[in-house]
């Protein structure tokens, strides 16, 4: 081994393999206000996330937000490049500091202290492997990250020591003896000064973001991915998908006894069986389930009802597609299917039309595109190749978000036509795509955490309901969906229906009927997602309030006294969140099916049913469990429908409700369009604003438009 | 985006990354009989495991074994390699194929159907990562694999489909409707063609073995490796690792505890508690607990008993080699402690002068080299640069290899005394380093798969025990150790005795005893593996008899019977394995404590204890808890000593005891050195048959030479 060791040497040269290699990453180009970008090498630009966002960064929204002061001025971001083609990054951390993020990871949003495999994937607890693993983080001390490649990237959070680093804390020996004691405990993990990140790649895309606190940190991040997402009105509504062998018979009668039931329901899911083959898939109709499917479709319109089609991206030989799209997918075969290069526009080109005369022109309303994340076993391998070159690994981090940037822009945005659609897979830059994530995992408490998650990353996730073990908790996951992104009974397999258990068929269809009664509210937080990128709902860590947490000591104190958030920049709290801009959701799961805590930050906080006071900086007992714990901030104004409506058909025009909390001043914004066209991008919206002070009510049409809610029928200080 | 995406066709060029692009890999070299080699690409040689081999390839044992023809001359392995610097391979196989091995598997040695990352790692069950991801395979079709490079290498074991190949199978529909039946059950892995691997590398070396049999073939890659490794004498005797904090005296005292209850005991593992400081380490004697190093370990020798030393390799900042040992380590630390660079001549002298000095020369015999495996949060990242330029990913796979081959070569061989140590990483071309395997997991199933799944790959692997949850648990787990390649009872947290149970002490005893007794079998077998390439414990697939098995057909029938052993190749049959030539070893184990089936291969088998006839080819249960199930080829020959000595000193000339089993002839050559140094490389080493025919034995002395053991004082036939 000797020798060969030393003709290496002599080849490689030791000076350049040094520890001193590390260089500061100089030529941050400020891009937008709290926005700055920088690239290492030479990056494959097809490969940047931000190519597949929906639109292009919403400078003029970003740059009317306050100016902050680039996070790294004083101590800079460094990177090194080896001839093993691999990028390496060194980002300083404090001591104090903590990171959150990285996409959808269901086992908590605090990620310090883990080496992350942010590889798409189905959910590998605690590996970074995830259906969504957006790297982009952001850290405690007020600045985010976001790489902005399709790359696997590996990534230590505050986890290793370099050896030259000024900050090396003292080794500790593990093994005293009683005769010279150690002087502290032993860490398995010391303190690490950085966050280290690397990619096998020529070259990478870094952009650091900026803000007022972490919850603008996010703004600007979903800002420069295009805005957020502004869903059809329908999209809010309650969805229901049928098994999979079921007909269009079989599908009306659901339909039916959703009705009967008093069940809203604005959605309803077709799963594979709508296709003549399925596993790889036609995406051409079943004739013997659907005989004539534009007729059905168009019944199911007639009822208010949308449909929405499931599929897998890989081609059958047994459908039309095939032949055309043999010369334009990929070296390998998923479930014996083609794998399309839909980089390519011929690629796109063929299936959107099939989609776009078969579907979309009857009246289908979106898709719910599955396996697109894994596993390693059934999708490609990553020396798989692409007729385009897109190396295989991007193809596999970004397959679902080419899959829906394609449909969202050459299906429906050029058909003018919203969809509110599903998907298995996501990454970066995917705030403005119409698409909710959902996984075939199923722990409750991981489900709530989903919805913390996805919010400080840009996407958006479903705790779809299944099926439960007893009545209790199939009341508190179905609470749990309605205050999510997408409120969805998913029966492909359990053949569930929302009455499953007479026992809780009341709350559940209470629950169901007051996400339809928040359809105003709802709809303009996803307005302020799409305008302002404001996630609709939030991690507690988003509330922090007063400014970027610079310590962990600040974070102890805000406005000078002690911030009960102060635990949860250490801890997490990933079992309550934020619905919208006022409404703290605290659902019930698993142990704490009947019974369970809260931590109110900072400020007055009121019940949502009964506007009595709860608490402020406290943590709370609750035990109502046949109503999700709702809690309102001080000062919040919520408009909702008068009453409970079965359909979003039934919003338009609908009167309203107009609440207020608390005993301070406060207003809502409301946002209007006409809930399913992309007019609203030329300026078709409306905006009105409901303030109370002083004990009244004041409406102010502040941007005129065709309204989508009717008039204010009442308004009701909640809190007496 | 599709702007961006035409700009990037025209740059790539559709040409180069079509489908068509695998080539046929040719200009394979003829190395030895049943050997050949290949290059891809431009390989760093330094990055070859056989370069961290015992020594070179052994072409006269090799170039002795009968000629074999090359397996892939019908359907060419391929290959393809990208601008993305990777490598791809693809090896057709057959759809009756079976595919075993990849190291220390500790879920299986049945491979085909997954994927595999074979990266060095802590065990994660199922993924591929493990403690020895030995990049070798052999195929139920009568060959085997190598990929002779420390690189993370990702294998594809028959799963996924090339959309050229001409093996497809026809697709299923999932889902099909009533009217529409679907020709047959859909699987979620449709069959594969193949088994694809990728590096990312430049190039790639790739070692093709084939055989008379799977043994032979496994026997030829441990040749290609420099043979398997011949143990001291005193490395098959039992070993026991007292707790960290233990001192001189406590040492003592466990020694003596040994001797009063009469278990015997040949080598004493001090744990991190020996030195100044560990994690990191500073590789000092902590003189607080041993104040004179050198009588402590001059009084174990004197007592016929070896120190074995922990350490882990990484350096304290309070050691006296920190200061010369940090320019040539890597540029990140491990817990607080320098990462030498070991590929580095200056380095590995700086240790190794030191142990010499602190160590060696005043007895030490081994060390158990912990913590070189992982997980990725313990050890250094991807990204870290080594002063010689190995690649960290190189470092990460081989670090543990670089340790032993540096501790084998340049301490022990240099020394001519041999050592029997511990290792916790490993890799391929390791059969000749005289290390054995252990874990920090604990189940026992997988402990006893590891032995079949190590002598697969040139390694060795101890179930080693630590504690249970019952008597008969305790019993059970020692019963197993005692017929591994080292006998260890590591008590360095739980604080156990062999005689922690009362109630099982004696036949814990007794199967310790008996271990000491088959040494002159035991040390045969090794001998085997050091000069022939068999491994001493072995996989029952190992031992299909008559050729390699060509397809699962010619598996189902061997001299044109049924084989028990068909269902081996589809099955797996890890709980029971081969120790040395002819004594089939079935432990009890978890839910199959108190009772236990086998599965006997074809051919007359007889319990080792009493001779009788127990089966060919069937399944027997045993319900004998107290004593191990051993059974016995027909026509076996096992040399063991007259009595039970309690130290491996007593071995020495000590008096045969040579049986024979069942009624075929039969013989055993005995291999006989001095047990200690490598003289036995010189030619000092002796050989005696003995053989049984017609009811009497004979002895023959094939090749002079002193004997260790002594004269043969009384033969048994078993079988009467």
């Amino acid at each position: 081994m000797k020798r060969l060791i030393c003709m290496m040497l002599l080849g490689a040269g030791l000076s350049s393999f040094g520890i001193g290699d590390l260089q500061p990453l100089e030529n941050w180009e400020p891009v937008a206000s709290g926005v700055w970008k920088v690239q290492i090498g030479e990056t494959d630009r097809e490969l940047a996330y931000t190519d597949m966002a929906a639109r292009p960064p919403r400078l003029d929204a970003l740059n009317a937000l306050p100016d902050v002061p680039f996070p790294f001025s004083e101590s800079p971001i460094e990177f090194h490049r080896s001839d093993e083609r691999m990028v390496q990054v060194h980002i300083p951390t404090k001591s104090d500091e903590v990171i959150y993020g990285f996409g959808l990871q269901l086992d908590g949003i605090k990620k310090s202290g883990k080496v992350l495999n942010l590889n798409v994937d189905h959910w590998a607890k605690g590996g970074g492997r995830t259906h969504a693993p957006v790297p982009f983080y952001i850290s405690s001390r007020g600045y985010g990250v976001f790489f902005n490649t399709a790359r696997y990237l590996k990534v230590h959070v505050q986890v290793g020591n370099r050896k030259d680093s000024p900050n090396l804390p003292d080794p500790v020996d593990r093994n005293p003896p009683p005769e010279e004691p150690a002087p502290g405990p032993w860490k398995a993990l010391p303190d690490s000064d950085a966050v280290e990140a690397n990619v096998r790649a020529a070259g990478l895309e870094m952009i650091v973001f900026s803000g007022k606190s972490l919850q603008d940190i996010v703004a600007r991040y979903n800002l420069y991915c295009g805005g957020g997402v502004l869903p059809p009105l329908w999209g809010l509504g309650f969805w229901h998908r049928v098994p999979s062998d079921f007909n269009a018979a079989q599908s009306q009668s659901e339909v039916t006894a959703f009705a009967r039931h008093r069940i809203p329901l604005d959605v309803l899911g077709l799963e594979p069986g709508w296709m003549t083959r399925s596993y790889p898939c036609t995406f051409e109709w079943q004739k013997y389930r659907f005989s004539d499917p534009a007729a059905f479709t168009q019944r199911m319109l007639d009822q208010g009802i949308r449909l929405n089609l499931w599929e897998n991206p890989f081609v059958s030989p047994e459908g039309t597609l095939y032949k055309k799209l043999y010369p334009l997918s990929g070296s390998h075969l998923v479930w014996l299917g083609l794998v399309p290069d839909y980089t390519l526009p011929e690629a796109q080109e063929i299936l959107c039309t099939q989609h776009a005369n078969e579907h979309l022109s009857i009246g289908v309303s979106g898709y719910k595109i599955d396996e697109v994340d894994g596993y390693d076993r059934w999708l490609w391998p990553d020396h798989a190749t692409f007729p385009s070159g897109t190396p295989a690994e991007a193809m596999r981090q970004a397959y679902g978000l080419i899959m829906q940037n394609m449909l969202y822009k050459d299906l429906f945005h050029k058909n003018n036509t919203r969809t509110y659609s599903l998907v298995r897979s996501s990454n970066g830059g995917a705030s403005g795509l119409p698409f909710v994530l959902y996984s075939d995992s199923y722990q409750h408490s991981e489900y709530i955490t989903g919805v913390s998650a996805a919010s400080l990353g840009g996407i958006l996730w479903t705790p779809e309901v299944r099926q439960a073990g007893s009545p209790e908790e199939w009341r508190a996951r179905i609470q749990t969906v309605c205050f999510s992104p997408l409120a969805m009974l998913n029966a492909w397999s359990s053949k569930t229906k929302p009455w499953e258990y007479e026992s809780v068929t009341d709350d559940v269809r209470s629950v169901i009927q007051l996400r339809m009664r928040l359809l105003p509210y709802l709809y303009t937080a996803f307005a302020d997602y799409n305008r302002k990128g404001i996630p609709p709902m939030r991690a507690m860590v988003l509330e922090q309030g007063v400014g970027p947490v610079k310590t962990r000591d600040a974070a102890a104190k805000l406005d000078g006294v002690t911030n009960p958030y102060a635990e949860s920049v250490e801890l997490e709290q990933n079992d309550q969140f934020m619905f919208g801009p006022s409404i703290l959701v605290a659902p019930y799961y698993e142990k704490n099916l009947l019974k369970r805590n809260i931590t109110l930050p900072k400020g007055n906080w009121y019940d949502f049913y009964t506007g009595e006071f709860v608490g402020n900086g406290t943590t709370i007992e609750v035990a109502t469990p046949e109503r999700i714990p709702l809690f309102v901030k001080e000062g919040a104004v919520i408009p909702m429908l008068t009453k409970s409506i079965d359909n979003s058909r039934d919003a338009y025009g609908h009167p309203l409700e107009v609440r207020h909390y608390g005993k301070q001043p406060g207003s809502f914004e409301l946002y209007e369009d006409d809930g399913k066209t992309f007019d609203y991008e030329k300026g078709d919206y409306a905006l009105r604003t409901f303030s109370f002070a002083d004990g009244k009510l004041t409406q102010k049409r502040i941007r005129p438009g065709v309204p989508l809610f009717g008039e204010v029928e009442r308004w009701m200080e909640m809190t007496k």
